[in-house]
């Protein structure tokens, strides 16, 4: 069944939780924060529905609470940092802070953090950034969850990428991993007795299937773009990984849980370009000429990555945001 | 009939029509090898087999042989440089330098370009600041080819992205455009009577289909990864015609030819991390595990992106580079 929570009434039971764990009343603060407009925006994976297994990771250790990011070596524009086991979600922004701060400076800055955990939403940081008038790109690597091209076993992470640019008021924010579909994603559709649109993976005869459950029984997940998807999750994990002298997903892997990631925070000043003033234009007129494509009939809406976001924000302000009673419970009791 | 060439025929071929267009002696040199190192290395669609378009290109004043790039905004480690209409291959190889100098002195540099022309390979870029021992990312945007997610009508680019480090002697170069298969590809495909082996596009009933007619019938390409491509490819388009001050896809198509593109040269230098002196053992690492996955049962090998390049480059510097003899009775004429 599902209840309705207000924003501020989610953001302050994660915040009474958190201060109960040790987290300082500015981190619990940030933490909750976080945690609460990932649901408020409908990222209910990366928010409240991930909140109690958040908690568990700092029960169990694996996330420290009172870490902060140590400054490990400064090239200039581009710093490398240790995470020091701290909140993904807190290095995160302090990521995204200080590599917007190296770009006020050097028109772009890159931060690369090392023994990081999991950001939860990368989406997240790709808003702040743009919302303040930044270009941002980002990148993590997770644990192995995904088979290479012409591969059974898992031996790459489907690594979120996130790209981010200023929109009017808000951002246009793309956020996705290299895997077709999440295996959270496979099990709704699997719950609701439903195939996806699209193929997602391939069933046990090795061909590509978009029944959920033949996926989620074979484990082979598909990278986007086939061979493409593959080579790019690759590529990510090898550049955040000796960028940040940190894990590959190969190392992080053989840990008990999936933590101690690597990241890439890069960021870009916009407002001293040359055409600065003409931004703005440039990028409505992109997006005006994208919104004017001319409809398929798959009934598909032509929208650009992000632009769901804000809708689904406003509705849940006025409605409260949909949880699950079992979960809200849980988290209730925490 | 294919016809088998020396590297070194090629090249000088290319450099003699090219010094008879007005480059420069060491122009013709620079830009005949790139076209001949792509030919040499298997990327024949754009080396050879593309040098006659690219002549016309420069005969019809849209490549201007003696443009220089002039640098129009410098913020430290970003620049902006303006490609006056010059070759797109001379002006990515300006821009690698220029990003891997900017590297040396902040950690990372970012160049953008704008008003330059097709880079032809973009692996050509990331080969060469990969060898030098840089992590390389690039980008272009092209004209609108592809449909948006959703869409029927040419909207986005297919927008060519690389990533490249160093590996061992050599390199892992990531080259790959937005859409599933080009319709250069659909075309063999087509000619050979086959069906690609995979699904690359929607046929006129809007279902996803494998044969190359149906796709080259409807005009509807495959983005990597169904709506996830489309988003990669409207954030490429977005950024680098931000950053650089260019044109955008959408303007670049109303065009008469494709040229005044845009770019994003960016490298990272390696040798002063932390952990620089790991950095080829955890590029070692990453690669022996992701050769040791489990094959599955299509027979694909598991490639690394890149791991053909070399052989193929052995084979052709033996047996001399294949090419279809009208191909290079056309351009011996030039």
């Amino acid at each position: 069944m599902t209840i309705y929570v207000t924003f501020e009434t989610m953001k302050s039971e994660f915040a009474r939780i958190l201060a109960n764990l040790g987290f300082s009343a500015i981190k619990a603060d940030r933490c909750a924060e976080i945690f609460a407009v990932n649901s408020l925006e409908g990222v209910y994976s990366h928010g409240v529905n991930r909140f109690p297994k958040f908690i568990m990771y700092v029960k169990k250790g694996y996330v420290k609470p009172d870490a902060e990011p140590r400054l490990v070596k400064s090239l200039g524009s581009l710093e490398q940092w240790d995470g020091n086991m701290g909140p993904g979600t807190l290095n995160g922004l302090f990521a995204t802070e200080r590599a917007m701060e190296l770009a006020l400076q050097y028109g772009i800055g890159l931060v690369a953090m090392r023994n990081t955990n999991h950001w939860m939403r990368g989406g997240t940081y790709g808003w702040i950034a743009a919302r303040k008038g930044f270009s941002f790109i980002a990148w993590t690597n997770t644990e192995a969850n995904m088979p290479a091209w012409g591969a059974k076993d898992f031996r790459i992470g489907n690594n979120p990428l996130v790209f981010a640019v200023p929109f009017e008021k808000e951002a246009i924010v793309l956020d996705f991993a290299m895997s077709q579909y999440s295996y959270g994603k496979l099990e709704t559709y699997q719950l609701d007795g439903k195939q996806m649109p699209f193929p997602g993976g391939f069933n046990k005869e090795g061909k590509l299937t978009a029944f959920p459950g033949e996926i989620i029984e074979t484990r082979r997940a598909l990278p986007i773009g086939y061979w493409k998807g593959s080579g790019l999750s690759l590529l990510l994990d090898i550049l955040v990984s000796i960028v940040s002298g940190g894990l590959s997903t190969s190392e992080i892997s053989l840990k008990e849980a999936e933590c101690s990631l690597s990241q890439i925070f890069i960021a870009i000043n916009l407002d001293n370009l040359y055409n600065s003033e003409h931004i703005e234009a440039t990028i409505n007129d992109i997006i005006k000429n994208f919104k004017e494509s001319d409809p398929d009939e798959s009934g598909i809406k032509i929208r650009y990555p992000g632009e769901n976001v804000v809708k689904v924000r406003e509705e849940n302000r006025k409605n409260g945001i949909p949880v699950n009673r079992s979960v809200w419970e849980t988290i209730l009791a925490l």
